[in-house]
């Protein structure tokens, strides 16, 4: 029997790779998404769907959490997302697109699910490197988690041990692509960009599609989604 | 101006203690309930808005997010809550109460909300003795949900430091009573019954009636609440 490993997937470029590492690590896969307000949650959702039947997961859960009763910024009611930023100053400063505690929200409540369903590991597709500075994506966050998760649970008085696998935390855009497609992901399910068009098309210009771009064109590969202004 | 603090309630004993403990420290509050689910919801609920209005508080939000959504145990779906189980039966095994990661998942978004109003500052009722052997409720679990916190937020970048603050953790629940009647704490606004009758009467025979009711004794003070049968 194979064990059961819960993945985060907003639908994106990252969490799509981290779904396909864990399932190449011989894992079944029980995806978990959120739908937290977030303002592009209709393309978002979408692409997670698609990625779960793309991956043949065992279960996919959409978790409902609206964020914006706490008020504050975030992805979930930012009017203006920044644009065209130098990828020096994406990697300088946080943007307001942070959404407070946004990680360790969505860690709890899979490590919730993972307890659930008698699962101890729990991947999450965070990056380190071509990232917007967020400080929940660092490896000493992620440690501390994991430290937090391994007292947190009845299942680990019991000695059992939690693992959040952060398979693409050291790695560049162009190599977590370079992965996804060795591991047979089809980009064009996913859905990166924080501020897309009626249609879902991506503006090409926020943050997450500048560092996009940037890996597929570091990668040498065409990515196959669909952009505003067919600038790409 | 007075610092703010956000304090998880639940409308129970203990953390109308520390409400009025932060209260008593000098803290503008914002306390924070949760809608998760819990078959006693409705009455936990109510006591939660009473005491908000009791302690004059700054603002009270009312956070829901359906815990029944991942499945397995919690007090969510729970059909037989476990009754006239002995003190020492109690201390020894965690009951079938027990949800998973729930203060993990409280915790983190009192974090969310603590960041957003711009407090360092959060208090939370657990208590390690008179206790269900919650994991989430010990010291080292706490003190783990700390350093995390310092790792999470884009303010810990800077170098604020967040505090989690948990004035009950060492105490019997005779002498939680007696700290909260010295801050004039209420007690017959909370609820702590797991297993309320219709009109919101506590059953006496659950883990949580029992703590309570041994808790009164010891500190030989009345309960104001009304039992089911008129009991005690």
């Amino acid at each position: 029997m194979l064990k059961k490993a819960v993945v985060l997937s907003s639908g994106g470029l990252d969490s799509t790779t981290a779904v396909a590492v864990a399932k190449n690590q011989d894992f079944e896969i029980y995806s978990i998404s959120f739908d937290y307000g977030q303002k592009s949650r209709k393309y978002e959702l979408r692409s997670a769907k698609k990625v779960a039947r793309f991956f043949n997961v065992k279960e996919h859960k959409i978790f409902k959490i609206d964020l914006r009763t706490l008020g504050g910024s975030a992805l979930t009611d930012i009017i203006n997302i920044p644009k065209r930023r130098s990828l020096k100053h994406i990697q300088r400063e946080i943007p307001v697109t942070y959404v407070p505690a946004r990680n360790t929200i969505f860690l709890s409540i899979a490590l919730a699910y993972a307890e659930v369903i008698g699962s101890q590991d729990i991947y999450i597709g965070v990056n380190a490197i071509d990232y917007s500075g967020y400080p929940d994506c660092r490896p000493e966050y992620i440690k501390a988690f994991q430290n937090l998760a391994n007292l947190a649970l009845k299942m680990t008085i019991s000695g059992k041990k939690i693992k959040i696998h952060t398979p693409l935390i050291n790695l560049k855009k162009s190599e977590i692509i370079e992965l996804g497609i060795k591991f047979g992901v089809d980009y064009g399910l996913t859905h990166t960009c924080y501020d897309p068009d009626e249609k879902g098309r991506a503006c090409g210009e926020c943050d997450s599609c500048i560092l996009r771009i940037k890996g597929f064109k570091q990668a040498n590969l065409k990515d196959p989604i669909i952009y505003k202004k067919n600038m790409f």
